[in-house]
This record gives C-alpha cells, structure tokens and sequence, in this order.
C-alpha cells in the first residue's frame, strides 16, 4: 500500500460513481468528474464538470408546490472522447471482456490514471491507458492523455473527440424531478482540425460558458494530422478522426481544453480568451510539470506526519488524509483568492445540497487558517460581499442589523427548501430548517480565528467588523428580556440538531433558548465589544457612524452579554434547548431491532405518524458543538461572565448524556463527537477517529458520498491531527498548546503557519518542540499549561509535558 | 469663495462640456456626466454614463486601415429627465430666455446641485432647481431630484423620465469616425407605474449591463402617483406623467436608479438584481444622507491644510486640490477594492484614450498609498491578472519574463494604436508608441512603493514578488552586452518622451539607450535581487521553482545592474539617449512666433514635412523623471553602484538642460517639472504649482479636459502637497522627512497612514513635527536629516528644520 495512491485494481459498476466521487479532480476554479473512455460516442455515461460559484436558479412545481431549486451548473462535458475499430461499435466498458483493471489516484501529482485490458467481441485484444488533470497551475486548463494499444490487431480506428453542451444536472436520482437543464447552446463550431469550440450560456443566470479544445494524436512518436469529420449538432461539436493501427506502435491523444466564463476577470470575453489559451498550450506534459510543481508546494504547506504504534493504521490514515487535504484544496484552492465562491457543503464533487453554501466554512476553516490563510480571507470576503443581502433578510423578518441564511447560492438570498421530501412516507413536509440562525454566529467565529491567526488588521478593518458589528446587532434584536427570569432569551429557533425543529403539538416553529445559540450569541456580543479595544480609533468611529452604533448599543450588548438564560436540567446537563429535559426518552434498542440503519429516525418517526419532537434524540452534536468550538478555559470564562456556575465535569457528564442520545445522521456529528472524545481522553479516541476516516471513502452514510464528498467532514479530520490533539487555540494574541496524543499515537509533526510566520510543531507523547523559520517578523506568544513565551524568529522551543 | 464649493453663474454653452467633465460624479463602480435638465426629449444633448473596467472592441476601417478600437462604454442614460408646459414644447435651455443660472458642484458632500430661472415664449416664469448624486455608499445606485416651481402660471405639466439605452460613444470628437454603438437593446419594459427597466448587452464583450429606474412625484409635501403613459422603442424606455402645476406648490421629482452589470459578484442575474435594489430603496434625502456620512469619512482620510502668506491663493489652492481629490476619489473609490479596474488615464469622466490604462498610477498610487493604500492594493491586483498576457507579449517579442503593454484595456493586452493621425497634416501615420516598455519599471516602483508604505507581506508574496521577478526577467532579456564598451544597453525602445521614437533618417524606429529606461531597469532588477532578503523562505523558494529562477539568473541579474550604460554628454548631462547630444538645437523663438502654441511641436514639424527626432526637443520629461521618482540620495547611491561619478550639482544642471528644450505637450510633464523645481528650491516653485492647479479647471491644454479629466496630473498637484513639500520617502522601512516649503507656504498639515499607523504631520519654515495615533502597532521609523528616530504609538516629535 502506498501512501500517496489510491488505488482501486477492480472495475465494480455498482461502485462506479462513489469512485468518480474520490476521483473528481479540480483546482478550486472548476472540478470535474467521468468515467472516460468507457463513456460511449452518445454520451450514455454521466460524467460533470462544475464551475466553482456558477449557479443557475429554476422554479418547478412539485406535488403543486413551486419549489425553486439553485443548482451547481454541470457545464458541458470536456471528457468525452471515445474510439471504435474498424465500423464496429464504439468502445463500451460494460460490453466487452475486461481482462485487467486498474486506476489510481495519484495523491501528490492530483492525476488520475487508469489502465485496462479487453478483449472485445471480434477476439481482438487492446491496452487502453490514460492519465487525467485539472491544472493546479493555470485554472483555466484541463487534458486528457488516452494511448490505445492495438495488442494483436491491425485496423482503422475512428477516435471521437468531443464538446457536449447537451448536459444536464442528474447527478442526483431524488432531484431529478426538479428541472434539470440549466445550459441554452450558443456556438458549437470547428476552428482547426485540431481544434474546437463550443459556448453555452446558463438559462437564467446568463452565464457564459466557453470551451474550446485542441485533440492532438501520434502514432508511437510520431505526430499525425488526420483531417477529422466534424459532427455537429445544437450544444455539441465533435471532430472525428480515423487512422491505421496496428501493434507496432499506440495511438496516443491529447486532448487539452481551456475553460472561460463571463464572471472571470481580466478578460475581454469568454469565447475569445478560451480560444486565445488554447492556441498557446504546449502538451500534456509541460502542464502536467507546471501542474506537479505546483502541488509540490501545496503538499509542502499542508504537511504532516503521524507515528502510530501500528504501522498499517498509519499508513491508512495518512493516506485518507492525504486524500481529504487533496479534495479541499480542489474545492477551494489558492485560485479562489481571486473568485467570489464560498465553500459549497459537497464540494465541488457532485450536485447534492445544489451547491448551497451552509456553515461547512466553521470546519474548513481552521484547517486553511494555519496552512494558507490568504485562502480563509478570500472566502469570507465571499460573506462579506453579500452582507446587504443579509441587512436585507434581517429586516424583512423584521430584525436588525444582518441576519444571514442557512443555505445561500449565488446573490446570498435565502435557499432553504421550505418543503422536503420524506421517501420513506412520500409526504412533503414543511421544512423549518432556515431558522438556524446560529449560522450567524459561526461567520464571526470565522472572522475571528481568522484574525487571531493572521492579524489582518486591514481585513477586520474593511470586511470583518462590520460584519461582526452588524451580526452583534441581529442577536441583540432577536433577544427578548423575560422580566420574570431577570434574564434575555432567544425564542423560535432552531438550534444544528434538524431533528428539532418545534415543540410536540406545538402550532408555532422553532424552539426556545437553544443553548448552543444563546451561548453563541453571547461569545458574538463580547467579540462585537472587544472590536473597540482592536480596531483603529479612526476606522471604528467609521463604521459607528455608518452602521449608526452608538454607546447605548454597546452598553445593551454588554447587558445582553452578562445576563444571557441557559438552560439546564437534571444538574448541570445543559439543555439542548429550554423544555428539553422534559422530553420523552427514546426507544433506542427497539428501534434499531426494528429498522437497523437508525441514523434518519426523523424519517422513520414522520412515517409512523410520530415525530422526533417529542424525543430525548438527535440527529447530530447540538450541545456538543460547545466542546468542539471552545477550550475549557474558554468555555469556563463564559459561563462565569454569564454569572452561571462551571465545573470542569460538566464537561464529561454533558458528553456522556447526549452521546448516548445521538443518531449521527450528519457527517459533521461523527466529526464533532470524535473531537469532544479526544479532548477529553477517552481510550476509544483513535478507533473513532478511524471509523471517521473512513466516512466518505468508504460511503458509510450509504449513498451521500457519490452525490458528493462531505468538505465539513474532511476538513474536519485533518483538523483533529492539526488541532485537536494537539490542544492548538489561537486566542487573546497567543497561540495555546494542549497535546493530546490518543492512545496508539506515538507523535505528530506538522508545518504551520501563525502571523506570517513558519513553525514547525512536533509533539510526542512526552514532549511538544516548536520551531519558527528565521524572518523578520516580530516574535510571537506561545501558550502551554497556563505559561506564555515568546518566540522569537529561528528559535526552537521544547516543551516537557 | 468658498473653499468647498465649484460655482458657475453663468450658463456659458461653450465652455458646457468641460463643466461636464469637471462636475462629473462617480463613486468608483460608475460616473456620470450629462446636462439635463436641459436634454431635449429626444435627447440633443449628450450626457455620458461609464461603468469602471467596461470596455468593448470594436474593428475599424480608416484610410484604408484597420483600427481596433477598445472603448469605455457609455452605458444607458439614466439622467434622461424634461418637462413641458401644457403641449408646448419641451424644455430646452438654448430656446429659452434665460434669467438667472447657478451651478453648484459641493466638494464635501459630492452633490451637484443647479437653479435656474427663465421666461418662455409665452412669457410665463419658471424656476429649476436639481440635486445629483451618485452614491459613494451603496455603489450601483443613483439620484436625480428635480423641482420645478410655476412662477405665474397654471397649466398642465407633462415630466418625461426615461432610460436611454440608444447612447453611443461621441464624446470625442476625433473618435467619431470610429465605430461607437457599443449596445445591443435587450429588455426596455415598464414595470409598475413608478418603476422602468432597462437592459443592454455590449456588442463584443457580451457584458449585460441592466437598469432600474423609480421616478416618484410630489406636489409640494404630498405624494402623487399620475398614472404614467408608457413610451417604448428598442432600447429605451419613458414614463410620462402628467399633472396640474400653479404657483401655490412646485413638483417634485425624484429619480432614483439602481445599475448592475454581469461583471458584478455576489449577483444572480444583473437584470434581478437591479430590480431587487430598486424595489428597496428609500428616497433622496436618506440616499443623500449616507453618501455624505461616506464622503465625511473620505474627507477625513485625504485631508490637509494649506497656510499661504496670500490667504486668495491658499483659498484657491486648498479648493482646487480638494477638487482634484473629488474625482480621484470618483475614480477609483474604495469600492474598487472588489472590482477588477485599473487606473484610467482620463477617470470615467470621459472617452479620450477609451478608457485606456498607461502608467498613470505611477502618479496616483503615491497619493493613495499613504491615505488608503487599501485602494491601490486593488488596483495592483489588476495588474497582477494581467501577468499572464505580459508574459504572452514577451514571448511574442522574442524576450523572457513579463512584458507589459504601454496602453491596456480588460484581457491586459497591448491596445496601443498603430497609427495615428495628425490633424494638421492630414496624414495617418505609425505609432512607435508601444515602444515604451519602460512602463514595466513603472509597475514595480508602484508594487515597491505600496510595500514600503504597507509591509504587506501577503500582496507581496501571492502577487508583487512575481510581478517583479518576471519584470526583472523580461529586462535582463532585452539587454544585451557590448563588448568594446563592455557594458550592458537596452536598444529600440522609447522613453517617456513621445518626440523621439527613432533616429533621423533610420529606417527602424526606437532608440537605444534611453537614460530613464537603463536606470530603471536596474533599479528594478536591484528590487529583484533584494526580494532574496524580505520574502519568507518558503515563498522564496516556491516562486523560484515556480518561474524556474536559478542562482545563475540572480547572478546574471546582479552583474547587469552594476554594468548598465548610461549616455552622457556635455560633462555631466545625462543623454536621454544615447546620441541626444548629436541632434540639432530647436529654433524655439521662431517657432513660437510662427504658431504661437508649440505644444505639440511633433505635429507642425511632421506637417512641415520635418521631424522632432532630429532636434533636441521633448513633448515632455524623460531624464526629469528621475529626479521626480529619486532623491538624490537614491539616485547616488545607483550611479556609485554604477560605477559612474555623481555629484548634486549634477542635479540642477540637468533639470535647467532639459527645462529650456521641454514643449509641455503633456499635462504630466509640467507636474514633473514643478516638483523637481520645487526639490531644488527655485523661487519660482510655488507660481509653478498654481499654474499646474489650474490645468484641467481651466483647461489649458485646450479642449483635453472635456474629453476626461487628466488622473495623472489631478493626483501629482496633491502629491506635490502630500510628499514633495514635506520630502517625504518611504525607502529602507524608513519614513523620510526633507521638508522644502516653496516661498510664500507658511505650513502644511496632513493626515498619514503609514504601516497600520495614522499619522499627524505639521511643517512650517521653521519646525516638522509628527505624531501617531495610540494604537497596538510596532514602533516605525522616521528619518531626517541623515538621522533614523523610533517613534512608537501615541508619540509626537518635533524636529527643528
């Protein structure tokens, strides 16, 4: 097993498209997907190329109810290329005898090979290789290299290459109802024998999208020109080209494609520059040397190194690592720097969630922050930009300041669905879900790691504090004060547990004093106070007077901050929301006896004429996000500013009760479970760890992964090495070191990046080393076991713990 | 006076459209200019709307020639707003008889306002009053209000409001020969009786551009809501209302806009957004309120204060400078800090150039750097996407790295034009123009300078440093060795100086050795060199794999730029180039005679059949700008790394040289020379920079300013306030101070931003005294006199000069 490569040695149909899931390459500009060459000249096979930020809105009636649907754009299909022998059929994995298999995602280079043997109907036997990228180096670009080996035979072989424009969004089996088609073709037109071109433009969004392809072919190493046959249709051009082989020497072809849209910047028009690249590309290889340099060093800065006691488990798990760091870099790349994307809940692997953008950014983040934070800054100028949006949403649902939505797409307007489906009862029901307001907290918790990492004072200056600012004054306005309690509440929410959504029988959504809301609220207050002590005097009188915050409103968010109800019940169980405690405890072992697979007990409940409402259950860590987000210390201080009283074992005995509560219908649980285990050094730490590992490799949510890989969770396990066993918090100016190394862990090395400096970080089970690179930077505050010390550039620190 | 405000009382056709120019508005994402209410319903009179970084191609065929040309678009009207009594005619300012005019153009608040009063051809008496804005706070919208007060009449009022998307580009006169309909009709609809929509798509570069429009009536405090007839046709759309009018109560008028484009992020669908936005704006005055409360912000920003011993020529002053930072400001506001715009030679205030970008900023970003260097940020970024298509013209051009286009528009290609036309002789002749490379220096000093000012690590390592190596590269590539003098010389190419472009009789054009071009060069390839010790190591390395730098390269690099020629003749006069000293003297006083203004000499020798290339003249500073972009003390220590002797006296010896043989034919160029005027103490320094304040207001190169204010030029006159005055030098994370008040400026006072800091700075004739803000910054440090002192946060010092 190699650590670098993903290796699968078995053509398996009925796992074809989780493979194509993994498999997806993309360099944070666009991603794509296929099954290429098996893929047959009509385009049975569905392969997708998605554009990063490229949205198209539909509205459809369905069970009479208009549902409008915001769809990552599948863009025309670049990959298609196939090839006949003779007037035979065209190539057809599925139809002929395959005699050997094999592909191979190669992790460093982010090339995808493949390999097969076959022996088709005629008796006659062929050696097809191809290797595959999206350039890491020039966004813009993609090739494909094909070699065919005519092993015992000699014939004419026609070679279809294509730009299909004809596609549709049916990554999705249950969306598939909603309207699909999202492309209107423009041109479709041959420019060269080489070379082709094809624009489309999205239906409603009028985006433009150009392609434009050059096919190059050799016999052995020999250049040939064939003069193609051009097929043509409306949203597809394909050149066809026919040449003599034998088994002397393959036919090999390269097939590079430059991709333009009209949200690109620095171009005159999208046609015009796709045509413009292609013209100057050079070959497969020389991109392929640009692209694998650039990786390089994008390997170099998200490097780690784990030793465990068993060596296997090593191996495996930094390989999924590996895979995981590739796929969020694919997602969101060094290229996004320069785009208006945010980071999309599924990558940008498959159509599931449309391309929506939720709170995944809460668990991506933290990983970017310490690696390349140039990257974060890019994605929250993302929420910045569609702040008004926000101020707007606020206001209509009759709030202040910004209230931003659950799930958005491209202009930053509300997306949820308001009606879901539940297959297991076919009824639509109303979906709540978009009263998860406690998305708003989570940007500032966003801005602010970002900011405790970096010190980017102008970025708080122009974008951040004023969201900040702006999201301080929507909890303000949604709090109301209970006269009774001496104490300010937040009603009719719902906080990350879905399975909650409202009270049994009651007529209104929502649930009161979410606790993971409330208490978030607070931390967001005291962030919102704190701008003043941060800020440059000038700017702040600024965005005062903009934003029209006066004395009286900070004074209100300090009340607000100290006097915050959090509910509790039996001790100190902190309750997922108020009335929690009440609830009926759930059936738990006659309910997995009955149904096995537990994890959507809405589902099963709704079918069954019950709801999760009256239930002691959860979809997912609700509560428990408090232990993943902050330290003990951190947590300790909050609940004392509030004036409530906080044991360390509130901690363990909050975990333990709602552990044992939770379905783990959502990937980001597993994560947050794993991390509060971790933290509090539990021997089950690293087998749960593995398990979560495993999550999208191996599908365990049974089917999600092919709609597309879960960013949230992989980010999220790389941010366990990174974070969570080594106890990193980036707060109050110093970056806090806790290691815990679970059992089996003998010790981690990684690079990190911390106020433009370079560390080094090796913890091992008795010692943490840290390291800075010589610079000129000014020295920083390292935290371990309640000390702080400075470290200055080039200097070398050990830790005993 | 008011030092506040631009007033006419004089309605003065002939002079209409530099008034245009010189009260255009803009908030950096679009400017306006236009002169209804006078615009005749069928739209006489020529109003100009341009969208930042919206350029369209169009091809041309000219005297047999082919000329492309790239131009700033000018967007639907939206001003489009008149009125008729009863069935008369429409209002048209020539037609009637004028009794009273005032034009207001509010520099504080950016507000234009005008008061008119007239009699009709029925005698009736009516009076005008309008108020414009563009909004600095919310950049796609826009303001109209308009009273109309019925003196001694009574009669019915028809108001025609429209959106005019019939506009073509006719601002210059000398382009009317070019292609200039630029806009495809898309959507011209009337949506709700207050509300019109209007869409267009460029013709080539297929930006949609889409407008909403909201006209809502008073009369005198109560609403009215007329229902409106509707008026149509292809690209344009109008609302007429109709209602009764006497002298107890005027009509008020309100027009307000929303614009958006495809370029724009965080959209949708330009056309949905802009109905969105208009749905939800408020009204004039709440517009009005938060434009100013952004504008008072800017001002705080940019502020200064002059104290001359003649309080008319301080009160001048102050109010032409605040003018110049108007529409500097207009021009490229902190709402590019998301756009992808450069800096436009003539602003958005109107067609001359196209909209082209030349090396303007090499003037503008000093201004910016140390006020909002946020903003120039942005603009490098422009540059930053352009590298790719600097680096395709360096290989077109046979030479390594990057190479940027002496005229650029959207894809950062060259768009300098190949011929041009002299209006004298009539004769289309070649453009050597793109010859000037020396813009590339130009690109890195302005990168340098940003650094300097901001020690952004993070532009510098993801944008600036490759910039500058492939800068360095494209240089080092287009030297070459001479032997006998064994020196290093750059051949074929122009320098600032456009009277030169070849030598006399030669039949290649170009020259070889142009002082400014060769020092620069090695100014820039010492940058290069000196990026080994300020990049993080990490980076450093990277990029060198990257661009595939080796040791070698640097080598190569560090051996030029002590090994560069430099001309000079006449002892210590630096050649412009290499064979200056051999050319002819001009026959000024003849000439001046003859044509009495010479400025552009190069046309009435070409006329004459002559050529400026044989005669020692210059349209404008060449060698000069070495001592506008140096101190001495840098320009010394380069000559010395030379190995060439250097003296101060060399200094005014030159600039005295090159003076006496300098016709002014650019407006940068008299900038250049008051400020070398004013480094070297000349008496006449101060009436120089009055003269050069007074340039575009009264438009002394006469006709250039109603074509587009001069943005080079607008930004040197307050730079020469901001750092020739005070010798301010941002070099060596050094502050330098070399104060030289010019006779006659008692002080100056300015507010800094220098390295996260906000600087206070006095100078008088006797003292400099400086102070910082409190704030959790590190110390900076501030050189004068050869002398470096720290000074930390909430520090004042005071230097005697």
């Amino acid at each position: 097993m190699d650590g670098w490569k993903l290796i699968c040695s078995q053509f398996d149909p009925a796992n074809e498209s989780l493979r194509e899931a993994l498999c997806t390459l993309g360099n944070g500009y666009f991603a794509t997907r296929g099954a290429a060459p098996e893929a047959s000249a009509n385009g049975i096979h569905y392969p997708g190329t998605y554009i990063a930020g490229c949205y198209n809105r539909l509205t459809d009636t369905i069970a009479d109810r208009t549902v409008e649907n915001e769809s990552l754009v599948n863009v025309p299909n670049w990959l298609a290329l196939n090839f006949r022998i003779g007037d035979g059929d065209w190539f057809d994995l599925g139809a002929v005898e395959l005699l050997s298999y094999h592909q191979e995602l190669d992790l460093k280079q982010a090339v995808l090979k493949r390999e097969m043997r076959f022996r088709d109907g005629a008796g006659r036997h062929t050696r097809v290789e191809q290797r595959r990228l999206v350039s890491m180096d020039q966004p813009h670009l993609a090739a494909l290299e094909t070699c065919i080996h005519a092993e015992d035979w000699e014939d004419t072989i026609e070679l279809r290459s294509a730009l299909d424009g004809c596609v549709e969004n049916t990554g999705v089996a249950r969306y598939r109802e909603l309207g699909s088609k999202h492309l209107t073709p423009l041109t479709a037109t041959s420019l060269d024998p080489d070379t082709m071109f094809l624009e489309v433009v999205t239906s409603q969004s009028h985006v433009r999208i150009a392609q434009a392809a050059v096919t190059r072919l050799w016999l052995g190493n020999e250049s040939i020109a064939p003069q193609p046959t051009v097929e043509k249709s409306d949203g597809l051009i394909a050149h066809h080209y026919t040449t003599q082989l034998n088994a002397s020497q393959p036919l090999r072809v390269e097939k590079i494609i430059a991709m333009y849209t009209s949200r690109d910047r620095a171009i005159s028009d999208p046609g015009l520059d796709a045509r413009e690249a292609i013209d100057t590309v050079v070959d497969f290889d020389t991109l392929l040397r640009r692209h694998t340099t650039t990786w390089k060093h994008l390997w170099h800065r998200f490097d780690f190194d784990i030793e465990h006691a068993d060596s296997d488990q090593e191996e495996q798990a930094e390989k999924i690592l590996r895979l995981h760091v590739l796929h969020l870099i694919q997602t969101t790349s060094p290229h996004v720097m320069d785009l208006d994307v945010g980071v999309p809940a599924r990558g940008l692997h498959g159509e599931a969630y449309r391309g929506h953008i939720f709170w995944d950014e809460l668990f991506v983040f933290p990983l970017f922050n310490l690696r390349m934070p140039e990257i974060t800054r890019a994605l929250l100028r993302y929420r910045y930009r569609r702040l008004d949006e926000a101020r707007k949403a606020a206001q209509a649902a009759g709030y202040l300041g910004a209230m931003y939505p659950w799930q958005s797409g491209s202009d930053g307007r509300e997306e949820t669905q308001r009606v879901h489906l539940n297959p297991k009862s076919g009824n639509w029901l109303p979906d709540n879900s978009h009263l998860q307001r406690h998305i708003n907290s989570a940007i500032v918790y966003n801005i602010w790691q970002y900011y405790q990492v970096t010190r980017d004072i102008q970025f708080l200056s122009f974008c951040g504090a004023e969201m900040i600012l702006e999201i301080a004054r929507f909890w303000a306005s949604i709090t109301s004060y209970n006269e009774q309690r001496d104490r300010y509440e937040i009603l009719g929410v719902m906080g990350p547990d879905e399975y909650h959504d409202a009270y049994p029988d009651a007529e209104q959504s929502g649930l009161n004093n979410n606790a993971y809301t409330n208490l978030m609220a607070v931390w967001v207050l005291l962030r919102a106070l704190e701008l003043r002590d941060i800020l440059p005097g000038q700017r702040l009188t600024e965005l005062c007077e903009t934003l029209d915050v006066s004395a009286d409103e900070f004074a209100r968010w300090d009340e607000i901050s100290r006097r915050m109800h959090v509910p509790f019940h039996d001790g100190d169980i902190i309750s997922q929301f108020e009335g929690y405690g009440e609830l009926a405890e759930f059936d738990w072992e006659g309910y997995q006896e009955k149904y096995g697979n537990i994890e959507r007990l809405d589902r099963i409940l709704e079918a069954e004429n019950d709801t999760a409402n009256r239930y002691k259950v959860s979809k997912q860590a609700d509560v428990l996000m408090l232990f993943y987000l902050f330290s003990s210390e951190e947590l300790g201080a909050l609940f004392t500013h509030l004036g409530y009283r906080y044991e360390y074992e509130t901690i363990p005995r909050n975990i333990d009760y709602y552990l044992s509560r939770t379905s783990h219908g959502s990937s980001l649980s597993r994560l947050v479970n794993s991390w509060v285990l971790a933290r509090s050094d539990r021997p089950g730490a690293w087998p749960l760890f593995m398990e979560l590992l495993r999550s999208d490799i191996e599908d365990i949510q049974r089917g999600t992964t092919p709609e597309g890989i879960h960013t949230g969770a992989m980010a999220g396990t790389v941010d366990l090495i990174q974070r969570c066993f080594t106890g990193i918090e980036t707060r109050g100016d110093v970056l806090w070191l806790n290691p815990r190394l679970p059992e089996g862990l003998n010790s981690l090395t990684l690079s990190l990046h911390y106020r433009h400096h370079v560390l080094g970080l090796h913890v091992s089970r008795t010692c943490a080393r840290i390291s800075t690179e010589p610079s000129s930077e000014p020295p920083i505050q390292i935290g371990i076991a309640n000390e702080v010390h400075q470290l200055k550039p080039g200097e070398v620190r050990e830790f005993q713990l």
